[in-house]
């Protein structure tokens, strides 16, 4: 007998849907953040993606409050549209609830997902109820993108620049101070609490997504399961490697400082954390620097070139001259284990 | 401290969808079969409805293939889509699983999914898959309704005729032979075969509700809860009450027969059973019998007038010329029991 567990995450989900026919209304099925749907709207596409998320594996109502968890699940979901350059729009919320929860909580939870919810201009449509041991949010999310203009994961070619949106390994940090509170006495609040933010309520690149669809990205995804991980399906999308400069990676003070108390590389935390809910993506060279200085002038946030795109396989760590195999380590939640695919 | 049990299903939803903001692309929102939203297609909407089935409370793998399981789940939410009038066109299935499970068991319930999916012409475009200790699916249908064509709950006016497609009870007489053999083996094999299929593999009446919605149904919605609980929503969206004739309620004779081993009042199973997946509607009082024999002409789906509408509220059972309440019981999942709302 194969088990779940045998397979891990991608496995699985290579193997549920390997088959799916052609439909007339797909431009784009499974295997990008969101998939893209001709609705009959003339201009645009739909875009349309979920995610669940289950108490104990994906948060815990121990290391955050309900607020907190409610922003993050809706957020998660958001970093996918945005990770197709597209504008949030409708929500519909599965949940599946233990009978013994105290509503308190869940009142608490739904306040963090119309907060959110509102931040970004989505309205909540829709959903279900039922009951379960564990608390899960399972949230679709429903989004428009320009038919011409998604952002999508196959589009980088050879000579392309690698580029990431804000810092990253900062919710990696921010998990460790969760889990070993000395860790966090060893530090100072103002360094431990971006990092837990990080954690707890990470702000999906919303904006910065709808402007690389407008500016000429090639190719784009969301950091969920840590760069290396997510780097190796945009290659794997486009069939093309990477070389990522370990010195370029943007790494904040504050995790280098956790990294240190851990006695582990910052570069570890950055490259295979996950959970950084930051864009990662590709343009041409030539307007690499250009678009990094417009980007921070004209939306505020911060970008940086991490490396290129070359025409051979694989990925590539470049540390001081040399280069050696990069590991596309990441997060499997069937096997809860860091895993090389 | 309040408990969700407490609640129960309807008072969770109520209280958690109570203050959700108006949105301008939002046509309906909570509280229909599905939502429709405005995704700039000029004549037709979106339609929009997600639901989660868990294994123990929605589906038994001891009752079922895995195949006959991936059907049900799909068909449950085909039902809601069929509900509004609308032609069903997208999934996404969300997968929470138990690592230890055997993945020919999945390959089945997908193989079983894939073919509902192709037969009502939708394509699976999107998912995810986490783990959990039972196994859930919960899927997000997406379809299109003509834009003044929709079924809703809310358009029942005094006067009007209330109908069902196809017969009531039959799932719940099916549910009670899975669940006690010395029944079934009282019975005829082929008397017991349609409840289990109705049980197993309810047929979502998605060509009726497209053919309704082209004919002038003033309100629909499908019976998931049973038909009581099912006409109470209908009523309350609607601000009227209504009348059945417990004379007409659609009864097969295997689901009588089933009542009478039972010891039970067939009535009670059309009226209180729930998992039918028939279309509830009203339609003007005049054209309702001409509507039931040109919808068995056209789409060879039998129709019966169950009662009316009036204008004064609550649910009244008329029987040899009496009327008694009705009490709006159903299937509430946070409470698991058949409750009166």
């Amino acid at each position: 007998m194969t088990t779940v567990g045998d397979l891990g995450e991608f496995g699985l989900i290579a193997r549920l849907t390997a088959a799916l026919p052609p439909h007339g209304g797909v431009v784009l099925g499974v295997g990008d953040d969101a998939a893209l749907l001709d609705v009959g709207n003339a201009t645009r596409l739909l875009v349309a993606t979920c995610d669940a998320q289950v108490e104990g594996t994906h948060f815990r109502l121990t290391s955050a409050t309900p607020e907190e968890i409610g922003r993050r699940v809706l957020a998660v979901n958001l970093s996918d549209i945005a990770a197709m350059g597209g504008i949030p729009q409708f929500a519909l919320i599965s949940l599946l609830v233990p009978l013994d929860m105290d509503v308190a909580v869940l009142d608490g939870i739904y306040a963090g997902l119309r907060a959110e919810a509102t931040q970004f201009g989505v309205a909540i449509v829709g959903g279900n109820v039922a009951r379960s041991e564990r608390l899960v949010l399972d949230i679709t999310l429903l989004g428009s993108v320009a038919r011409a203009g998604a952002l999508r994961r196959d589009g980088a070619h050879a000579g392309d620049a690698l580029l990431v949106t804000g810092t990253l390994g900062a919710a990696a940090a921010g998990l460790r101070l969760l889990e070993d509170p000395t860790l966090a006495a060893r530090l100072a609040a103002w360094d431990c609490q971006p990092l837990l933010a990080a954690q707890r309520t990470p702000v999906p690149r919303v904006a910065a997504g709808q402007w690389l669809a407008r500016h000429g990205a090639t190719a784009a995804l969301d950091v969920s399961d840590g760069l290396a991980a997510d780097l190796a399906h945009l290659c794997a999308a486009s069939g093309v490697g990477a070389v990522v400069q370990a010195a370029a990676l943007p790494i904040s003070v504050a995790t280098k400082a956790v990294a240190m108390e851990l006695g582990v590389v910052p570069e570890d935390l950055a490259l295979f954390g996950g959970e950084d809910y930051e864009l990662l993506f590709t343009v041409p060279a030539e307007i690499a620097d250009e678009l990094a200085e417009n980007m921070l002038a004209e939306i505020e946030i911060p970008v940086t070139v991490i490396g290129h795109i070359q025409a051979e396989g694989g990925l590539e760590l470049a540390r001081m001259g040399q280069k050696v195999p990069l590991a596309p380590k990441g997060w499997d939640h069937l096997r809860a284990t860091h895993t090389t695919e």
